[in-house]
């Protein structure tokens, strides 16, 4: 294990985080909040100076080997890491004064969670508000990758690279992307603010204050979910719900369908699996939750409107609400548990299992039927007309048998607090999926406040694991990790 | 597909059927009970007739080629028959009006489930108490398998025995067993016998009636858990409860392990490594939920004696009860819900997922850690030192696969009933895992009555899918299980 070169890494995230500290201080000092000022601007410090320790005297001659283990291990801790200093802030404004609450929202907004502990953020100071989505846009971005792409020269070492990229995105394989990776990332970002900005204008233009629009378009950009009311999107116009909506579904579709848009290639993108399964689960649960829960809104409309809000927040994991979803009927509370639990496409900033690992699941579950049908002959498995390699589908099972067994110790671990099996059942999901609010005591006009120290500190790493698709994490537990060879 | 050897096989059962159900209207004969005597006599000659026609008549002349995917549909179809016609005779007697629930609960007989619609089972005849009994230990034993290891001549074609073993038995794999199939098929038959008869004469020595032992012991010798109690176990004395306990733990071993004692190799019992990961589990389990329930009781004898009891009969997949424990803390309940998915061993008469699978599944997880940190090793997958073949693996992946998707998907159609998610869920898992009864609406001191009948019959089919794991049933609607090759 190369340490030097990680603590270096983290030293350097931790650099970039002093420096996004920074726009929280002086949002803060523009409103005039001094004790929030103060703390960010302390946060900042601390950071620096961690940091600069670790950059530039902990890990003086650091060597660049780096292997496979290196990639996981440093993207497991970064992560670990950065919520840890994140949180500082939170504790000295007195916004969250328990140094575990203030943990677990700033890993769910790191995660791009939006899972809260916080009764009413509307009594939160802007810098706070500004620095829960700023996290949830960050997060989005994937910081090492980000780290890779903006540093110089850290792109030359393309193994290295490759491996942290490969912890790092969301998805079952790093696809043909990888080649020309720093160039592809920056393209990426580009898209990512472009888009935000759009975000942005098309909320002031529905009357949305400018500070609430910049924090829900982040939050919305990183399928976050963090927000700036307590009632999340419910009060605002049919309007920007209407724009949250199309954005949030913008925002859970693969970045890479962007390239082919903008190379005028609109046909391949509908034959696309991925988009096409993502695209008709989106239509087929928006219209049977809106026929389920059409007796509680006096139009269509508003009943649409509601339905397919929600099953673009559910299925892209932001988590925003115009409604309780909790009152509603069993069919559409259980059509969103399995919403959270399929998640967006891969390459997105989403969070979930993701469409394509979905589509691979089945598939290889459809070529085993056939397989014992007819046991003599060779059944490939094709998605867009490409073979996908026994590797990827090997690894989309390891995936698939950590999720379950995960969300299953959860569920175990959190029904140590005494709530109800589907409060526990929902929170273990939308944590480790990284939606924000669940069911019944965790559900939308709730919060997570309740839970224990120890369920928080679970909680707070299901998110981590599940943004970091499991294994970056577990590898952190794993004997060979550590084991000299 | 040979569609006259599919007729000819299912005949047969038909016929095995209607010998069967000499029993039950003997029984009733000698309780006097007219009504139910006749009922299943007309049963028995309906089966008898269909049998005959269907062998004798429309398979005349079938010819012996036969594939994996026969096998698979035979087995399917052979099972959805049986219960379709054992049901009748619960119909005919008045003891279920409902031809649905009547199929319901044949179904949840043959499959070993021991879920009910039957509000009160102490107003049945007896003939229906045995026929529901007996149901559960017909198809403890397999019923493909057992007209195999009988009918003399069938045992001849051996791809032909090893396609239904694939399709009827429980685990991962047919091992080793396979080469004798037909003498082991019967020596194992003799062992079940043996264990039955040992339970019923403990059980009768505690002081049980003849006949609630007789029951007793063949819905635990099927892992089923029909009961002749409205309560289960739950007035019997201490003694005959920790009688049933070990004999449901005894039922739920790899009956292969039987033959290792023989030959008195004890010591290669406890290194087996899935008896020893089931061993594990029921302590675990069971002191970790006595714990949990000490408050409830007021001696530590009673607190494990019932927890125990409840973690036996819940792994082991037969759903007997000396306690509501829909009502005990929310971790006791949820640790039931994860017995109930991990199951029995492999080779037994339980259901669930199989201990075999679960050790399968967690080293190949382990094994893809360790390939994601040393990329350029190879790693096998060892189960008691013998290396698990690819292809058991993949097998093992698909059908957990397929396990959580048919999971999901039932209790999204359960949900239109309008029950709790709690009551679906648990509906879900312990009618496809063949346990019985779930939690909430259908916990221990309730039933499956007020589902509605679409929703009973979507149970009946996760009770047999759950039987012959998965992929018969899945066959059956594979379009090239039909195809012409």
């Amino acid at each position: 294990m190369n340490y030097r070169m990680l603590f270096r890494l983290n030293g350097q995230v931790l650099l970039f985080e002093a420096a996004f500290l920074l726009l929280p201080t002086l949002i803060s000092l523009s409103y005039g909040e001094r004790t929030a000022a103060l703390a960010y601007g302390e946060g900042l410090l601390i950071c620096l100076a961690t940091g600069l320790f670790l950059v530039f005297v902990i890990s003086k001659g650091a060597k660049r080997g780096f292997h496979a283990r290196e990639g996981l291990v440093v993207t497991g801790l970064c992560w670990v890491v950065m919520s840890a200093f994140g949180a500082i802030p939170f504790v000295l404004s007195g916004d969250i004064p328990s140094y575990i609450d203030a943990y677990f929202e700033m890993a769910s907004g790191f995660t791009t969670t939006g899972a809260s502990i916080i009764p009413n953020v509307e009594v939160m100071s802007h810098g706070t508000l500004f620095w829960r989505n700023f996290s949830n846009w960050i997060g989005g971005m994937g910081v090492l990758v980000f780290l890779l792409a903006v540093l110089p020269g850290s792109g030359k070492e393309k193994g290295f690279t490759l491996h942290i990229l490969r912890a790092e995105s969301p998805g079952p394989s790093v696809g043909k992307i990888v080649p020309k990776m720093r160039e592809t990332a920056l393209i990426l970002y580009f898209l990512y603010i472009v888009l935000t900005f759009l975000n942005i204008i098309f909320l002031v233009v529905g009357g949305m204050p400018v500070f609430d629009s910049v924090c829900h378009a982040m939050g919305t950009a990183g399928t976050g979910g963090f927000g700036v009311k307590a009632d999340s999107f419910t009060s605002y116009s049919p309007y920007i719900q209407n724009v949250t909506t199309v954005f949030m579904l913008l925002f859970g579709v693969n970045f890479s369908i962007y390239y082919i848009i903008v190379l005028r290639k609109l046909g391949q993108v509908f034959r696309d699996e991925e988009v096409r399964l993502y695209v008709l689960t989106v239509l087929a649960a928006g219209i049977l939750i809106g026929t389920n829960i059409r007796f509680l809104y006096s139009t269509w409309e508003e009943t649409f409107r509601t339905s397919f809000f929600q099953v673009a927040s559910m299925i892209t994991t932001t988590g925003f609400a115009t409604a309780d979803f909790d009152s509603w009927p069993v069919f559409s509370k259980t059509l969103i548990l399995m919403l959270m639990m399929i998640g967006a496409c891969a390459g997105s900033t989403g969070g979930g299992m993701k469409c394509a690992r979905v589509l691979i699941l089945v598939k290889s579950l459809l070529r085993n039927i056939r397989k014992n049908i007819h046991p003599r002959t060779v059944h490939v498995l094709k998605i867009n007309d490409r073979v996908i390699s026994e590797d990827v589908i090997a690894n989309t099972h390891a995936y698939f048998s950590a999720y379950v067994i995960i969300l299953v110790v959860l569920t175990i671990v959190l029904s140590l607090d005494g709530f109800s099996i589907e409060t526990n059942l929902s929170a273990a999901i939308c944590t480790f999926n990284n939606i924000g609010p669940g069911l019944d005591q965790v559900g939308p006009t709730c919060n997570f406040a309740a839970y224990s120290d120890i369920s928080k500190l679970f909680l707070s790493f299901a998110m981590i694991t599940g943004r970091l698709e499991i294994f970056p994490i577990l590898s952190l537990f794993s004997r060979s990790t550590w084991k000299k060879i």
